[in-house]
C-alpha cells in the first residue's frame, strides 16, 4: 500500500493528484517547490518505476516545470531525485531565481526553511492549484 | 548547431553516444558520476525538448541508473537537471554510497573534485563503456 513518507508529509502541503504522482508544495516561503511523489509502494529509484510509470512520470515532470515556468517566470527550473534522507522516490520541482538565496548553488542546506505565513499559503495553494484544473 | 559548453567539456571525458545524449563521466574520482547532454541545440530545460525527446530522456535516465546499479552498486541513485551555472541542458546521474565525502547531502560543492589519476581514468572509462556496447 503506497503511503506518503512521514518526512514529506511534515515538510510538504498537498496540491494535486496526478495519474501518477502526488504533487505536494514543498513549506518554504522563499522560492517555488514542488515534490512529484509517485504513488507506488515501496519506489525508491525511478529505476523501480514500471517503464510505463516512468514515461508518465517525465509527462507529470514537464507538466509542473510548465507550471512554474508560466507562473513564475524563473530564471531556471532544477528538478531532482536525490532520496539520500528521505528514501521513498520522490521528484523536486523547483523554480530558481537569480536573486533567490541559495542562487546558483542547489537548495538543499543553503536556503531558509521559513514556512508560508498563514495569509501567503492559500494564496500560492490558489495560484498552482488553478493550473491543474485546466 | 549542437556544441558542448565548454564548461561541461572541461569537467567532464567522453564515455558514450546514445540516441539523444553524450554520456560524458564527471571528472572526480571519488564517486562514479555521469552527466547526460541532449544533443540538441539550445535546449536549457527539459521543456524545450520535444515530447518524443523528453520520452527519450527517461529512457536514457533509466538505461545509465541501471548501469551506475550493477556496476557500482550504490546505496542510492541521484538524479538532477540544475543547470543554474552551465545553462546548456544536462542531467547528473550519480552513483551515491552511505560513505561518500558528500552523504547524505547533494555532491555539489561539497565533495572534492580531484581528478581520476592516469592509472585509473581507463579502468572507469572501459568498465562503464563495456555497459553500452551489450
Amino acid at each position: 500500500m503506497f503511503d506518503l513518507h512521514p518526512q514529506l508529509a511534515a515538510d510538504t502541503l498537498p496540491l494535486a493528484e496526478l495519474e501518477l504522482c502526488l504533487v505536494r508544495l514543498m513549506n518554504c516561503r522563499e522560492i517555488p517547490w514542488l515534490v512529484l511523489v509517485p504513488k507506488r509502494a515501496g519506489a525508491r529509484e525511478i529505476t523501480d518505476l514500471s517503464e510505463d510509470d516512468q514515461l508518465l512520470l517525465m509527462r507529470e515532470i514537464a507538466r509542473v516545470s510548465r507550471l512554474l515556468t508560466s507562473n513564475f517566470k524563473p530564471h531556471k527550473i532544477n528538478i531532482a531525485a536525490l532520496g539520500n534522507v528521505v528514501p521513498q522516490l520522490h521528484i523536486h520541482a523547483i523554480a530558481r531565481f537569480t536573486h533567490d538565496g541559495a542562487w546558483p548553488k542547489p537548495v538543499w542546506g543553503n536556503i531558509a526553511m521559513e514556512p508560508y505565513t498563514a495569509s501567503e499559503l492559500p494564496i500560492m495553494v490558489r495560484k498552482i492549484a488553478q493550473f491543474f484544473q485546466t
